[in-house]
């Protein structure tokens, strides 16, 4: 099988897993579960849990053994993003084409499917995964998503935002709030398939080299952050450096490592 | 020595370990930090951690087995606080006598603030416990904290503020959003100290209860919710009652319990 069919069989289970991951209808007040469910099954591109589980599968492990970790990590990402859409933060109407939580549900239950969403991926990952497996991915995941990692770059975010030194702080922002997360999500992948600190690390420094490419294509595409404090020629070429770096951690994992090399050029893609 | 020295005691090692189990100066933004100690190290009572505490002494074990998870309840009651307190929650401006976090920091960082203490809270899990312990107690927690338990009670919450079926509702709004977490105090207690099923559900029962207690209480005592749908004088008596119920449950637990006892009768002598 191409790496592009072996991709999309292991987006249709991640689809699958998030749904069973939600608390059903009836177990919360309904309001709570519609906005979960809004948020989460909308149209995510699920690069993140896609790193998860092939980064197990080039360590030698299953995708079924990744599963609940690669779902909590998109939860972590979705709560991320209802968040930051706030009023009180980014203050934004749409998202991924569609309103954002808050326009559909209101600030408050906006606030609360977040709340619900992040304690629901540690609550995924305490039953289901092994033990000392469970408490090594939620050490990576809350080191990732919390105050060292995705929240201090979104507190940057805002700070430079206000006008300080707006080309200085990019890359550290970047690095917290995007590439942070990357990086949790293929280490994991790597610690479900119980591999050693060798393979783990070079897929840790995969995923935040290819944190950074994503979120530079990102701005290449809509003019903001990088592409405008570095201009955008400068800003594709920073972006293909860092796939390739991306790309030379895999060497190592020689064929396993198909289906990563392929989402590592699906990022750059979006830049044509 | 009496109980209310050994909760002295107990109270003191909680706020040194919180203290230390809050992210350093320097390690990440200074106003997301700032922010977190503001609202932790504020003059709480403490009474959710001391429960697992003295719940995890009460089956035998020591303070010292259960303070990591202790504190992670105490991080996910504040992070509560901190997010019922926004303008588009229950907008208040005064907590524990002070101002609350978003009228120090702001409304982006309070949101910020409180997701980063919910991911500290299991974090804080992830490293503190043996991993059997940490996967029950990060189940334990998140039930209570979640769609199922605290956020949705929340959810409900405003619900009926905006008028409907008040006197109905209010008794699964206090069940959701504060007994439950009472509840898990009690029960994560007994599951770090390796207690069996009996005397964990026991303790729970007994959580579960003081934690209606408590919310019936504060009700009383500010003249809001339960006190005024159901009366003063009735929620005077429902609470004794539930506290009564809850100290029923200790029976089983003979001396040991004496400093749980202390708690539950301290939370009726609030009422006087």
């Amino acid at each position: 099988m191409n790496p592009e069919r072996i991709l999309d069989h292991a987006r249709r289970r991640i689809e699958d897993r998030l749904r069973k991951s939600l608390p059903g209808r009836g177990s919360a007040p309904g309001v709570i579960v519609r906005a979960m469910r809004y948020s989460v099954l909308g149209r995510g591109k699920r690069i993140r849990p896609l790193i998860t589980v092939e980064s197990c599968r080039a360590c030698g492990g299953m995708v079924s053994q990744a599963l609940g970790a690669a779902c909590a990590i998109e939860f972590v990402h979705t709560y991320s993003l209802i968040h930051d859409d706030l009023p009180a933060m980014d203050d934004d109407d749409t998202r991924r084409g569609r309103p954002t939580s808050h326009k559909v549900f209101g600030e408050a239950i906006a606030i609360l499917a977040g709340d619900a969403l992040l304690t629901r991926a540690f609550e995924v990952v305490a039953h289901g995964l092994e033990p000392d497996t469970a408490c090594a991915v939620t050490a990576e995941i809350a080191a990732a998503a919390g105050a060292e990692g995705m929240v201090g770059g979104q507190a940057l975010d805002l700070g430079y935002a206000r006008g300080n030194g707006r080309a200085r702080l990019i890359n550290r922002v970047n690095l917290q709030k995007t590439a942070r997360l990357f990086e949790a999500s293929a280490k994991v992948g790597a610690l479900c398939a119980g591999a050693g600190t060798g393979k783990s690390n070079a897929l840790a420094r995969f995923g935040r080299s290819l944190g950074l490419a994503f979120q530079i294509v990102d701005d290449v595409i809509d003019g903001g952050g990088y592409a405008e404090a570095f201009g955008r020629s400068r800003a594709r070429d920073d972006a293909r450096d860092l796939a390739g770096k991306a790309l030379q951690e895999l060497a190592v994992f020689g064929r396993r490592a198909a289906t990563l090399e392929a989402i590592a050029e699906g990022v750059l893609e979006r830049m044509r």
